[in-house]
């Protein structure tokens, strides 16, 4: 049976196994299972920084698992993993299915995770039902999406589609922060050097040119309240918003807590903290983002004021230009900071910035947009509602995905469910095996409408 | 030739040999030296953190200086170095001269170590005289001082006084920030496995009963800035200001930075930064310090808002009192900016508070300071100004020193000398040659003066 030759409402019938879905998802959480929270066996947050030893198992598991399921696999320069089930025309792109298996360092077992493991699911179905399509259907493991280990979020999507060059990926240092994580080594390692550690530096270029794309679809979590607080079910994932990472030196001078007067310091700590609590003042106020997640201080003991200070800094907003803005004003802001913190010695702190990464705001493709749409209508169709499409909603994401480098070279769009209270990078991240069941009966049916359009 | 024998003409025109003095302080440190800062040999900073290797190379040379000086040598239980030169009276205990060879993990060459030093110099001297005094004269290095590595400051003369108990000190463990530099180990050491590491940990109990003195005096750099910005040579220090050191916890809940609004957060960080401005606010205002020298952050990825932040508090002032109050007004402040982050969503942070020291103002004896004036009006006699008296002041100590808790047992008093910029914990930290030998020959006249006392 070919896609081409279902009716609409054969399409609209289509729907994933839910329990072995969510068996399939657990299984795969085995390796690199965190915090537990609960007393249920899955009751547990996931710690599978990329690269690591655990993203090691779950990577082999993950090939083993498709190749069990006759697909092509093909591993890139930057160890992202591509599984193919060709369709009846070998001269085409697949349409990919994608996301990650890494996680946060006290991450859930659905950011990432729900999405490759839909692929999974679709392709077992497909097979089940012997469902075949025109252009093939492929899953996709992007390496380092969360930029937890290596702070650049959706890295190898990014070197994929050409937006980043391979040698900065390759050279790029894991932070300091998870260097105590027994994952890692005690030397910072890079990129290139921890995919070698765990045999995942693939051969084939990391390129949309080497391993094209038809479309890319994703699954995900929401990771915040919308879908759960309003009880709908899926999201229509439309855009995703802007957001910069920096890293932020600020030096001051080391000296005596217990001697040196206020006036006399450049704390750099003290600075720090007035930028932080200025940060959130001003994303406030025009409607963005500002969050610190490490922080680092030197020298580091009690009884002497901190010399150095260097902190990451995440800027987001709805449109490109307020997170401009919000910059702007902080630069301006924090050199204020800096200035007067050591005025009195002559000596003022300094602050520098650097842009570890820009991601723009994003408009998903209309083709793939709709594929979505159609599918999440008909998968809620028999919900116990009157009004079932208002279950459905279009949907901006707060977070970037790998699909934001994909849409830069091939149509993309993204399928959003509710995840409990709107709670991700968090270990109690957490959405109920239906939810996780309906996004994949939506991703489901729009793989294949959009095989039936490409072909139509 | 006796003490008791010489005049009161003869006692003033004792001075230090300022060569040897400064050959010998910059001879100690080549174990450990630090940040460079300029072009000379000795224009380094220091980074021998207590019971590292570089410290225990420092206490073996200094225990080879005093067998060659025929010295008699006790270790205790917290690897405190006692060496006596016997006097005339085998019956009587010895006046210690005493400070520390352990710095800052950026710290300088003359902070502790201008104290230790200068007690040699007290004892060639006296040797190369052939001065002998009626009760012995010691030197005593006292083990962690800073705190730095294990954060109680002056641990081991509060053992030695028996104000901490030695269990507590043996257990007490290195703080994290340390645990990078190549001294430590991977998990964090105890006082007593890094005591027995390096070969200290002494058999003789640590006490005052064990190891009895006569009288304790330090001599010391100011560290602050009064004596150098009055052009003052010498400051008899009468007291020592209170201080408290606390580890606080605040706990929030990690989440996506991207996706969580920040009425939704409950950002452990943020809420520190909040703390730490109040912190300052709170203690100006009561003429006080507070200070962060320690923060660390978790998980520690540049998109989880972190859900835990540790760091140490700082508190100081003139009288106890003072710092009893910052400490309540903080408390009850510190709980308001916590419970309002993350009042949003019914989960604020908490906050708690573990006191790791408390160290009570001080007033030194007066016995003792009454031979360090009347010594240090001696030394500076010679100064081409009018009034020479001028050039010496009453001062109270910023910093703890051991001498605190020696004072709890003898008498005991401390000398101050002038440091560039009043800079202390600094690589540049800076005492001329000239100051040291001027300190240096007020404590060798104060000693032989407190010997004259006691056997009048
Ligand atoms: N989905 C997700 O958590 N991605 C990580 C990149 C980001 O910080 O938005
Ligand atoms: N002198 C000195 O720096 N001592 C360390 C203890 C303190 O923090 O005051």
């Amino acid at each position: 049976m070919f896609t081409t030759d279902l009716s609409e409402a054969e399409v609209s019938a289509l729907r994933a196994n839910k329990e072995r879905l969510a068996n399939d998802l657990h299984e795969s959480c085995q390796w690199g299972y965190g915090i537990r929270w609960g007393e249920g066996s899955t009751d547990t947050g996931m710690q599978r920084l990329a690269l690591s030893g655990e993203d090691k198992s779950v990577r082999d598991w993950f090939i083993q698992t498709m190749k069990d399921l006759k697909c092509q696999i093909t591993i890139d320069e930057m160890g992202n993993i591509f599984a193919v089930r060709p369709g009846r025309r070998a001269d085409v792109p697949a349409t990919f299915i994608g996301s990650h298996l890494d996680t946060q360092p006290t991450g859930g077992r659905y950011d990432g995770i729900l999405g490759v493991l839909s692929g999974v699911e679709v392709i077992k179905r497909m097979d089940e039902m012997g469902l075949e399509t025109e252009g093939g259907i492929g899953v996709v493991n992007w390496t380092n999406e969360e930029g937890a280990r290596f702070p650049i979020s959706m890295i190898s999507s990014g070197v994929w589609a050409e937006c980043i060059p391979l040698q900065r990926a390759h050279e790029l240092k894991e932070v300091p922060t998870v260097a105590s994580l027994p994952t890692a080594s005690s030397a910072p390692e890079t990129m290139k050097s921890a995919l070698e550690k765990i045999g995942y530096l693939g051969s084939v270029p990391c390129s949309y040119k080497s391993t094209p794309m038809a479309a890319h679809f994703e699954l995900h979590i929401e990771q915040g309240p919308h879908l759960v607080s309003a009880g709908q079910r899926v999201g229509v994932v439309t855009a995703v918003q802007a957001y910069r990472w920096f890293r932020l030196n600020v030096i001051g001078r080391d000296t005596h807590t217990g001697t040196t007067a206020f006036e006399h310091r450049a704390d750099a700590l003290y600075a720090f903290a007035q930028m932080m609590v200025r940060a959130r003042e001003v994303a406030a106020s025009k409607g963005c983002l500002a969050s610190v997640g490490i922080i680092e201080v030197k020298p580091g003991s009690v009884n002497t004021v901190p010399g150095a200070v260097s902190f990451s800094l995440d800027i987001r907003g709805p449109e490109t230009d307020l997170v401009v803005e919000v910059e702007k004003q902080l630069r301006s802001d924090f050199d204020a900071i800096a200035a007067a913190e050591g005025a009195g010695i002559g000596k003022p702190c300094r602050v520098d910035w650097t842009l570890d990464f820009d991601s723009p705001a994003v408009k998903f493709h209309q083709d793939c947009i709709s594929c979505v749409e159609e599918s999440a209508y008909a998968v809620v169709a028999d919900a116990p509602v009157s009004d079932t499409k208002s279950l459905v909603r279009p949907i901006m994401s707060g977070a970037g995905h790998d699909s934001v480098f994909t849409s830069k070279r091939v149509p993309t769009s993204m399928i959003f469910v509710p995840c409990k209270d709107g709670l991700s990078h968090h270990p109690e991240e957490f959405c109920s095996a239906d939810d996780c069941a309906t996004g994949t009966s939506v991703i489901l049916q729009a793989v294949v409408r959009y095989d039936r359009k490409r072909f139509a």
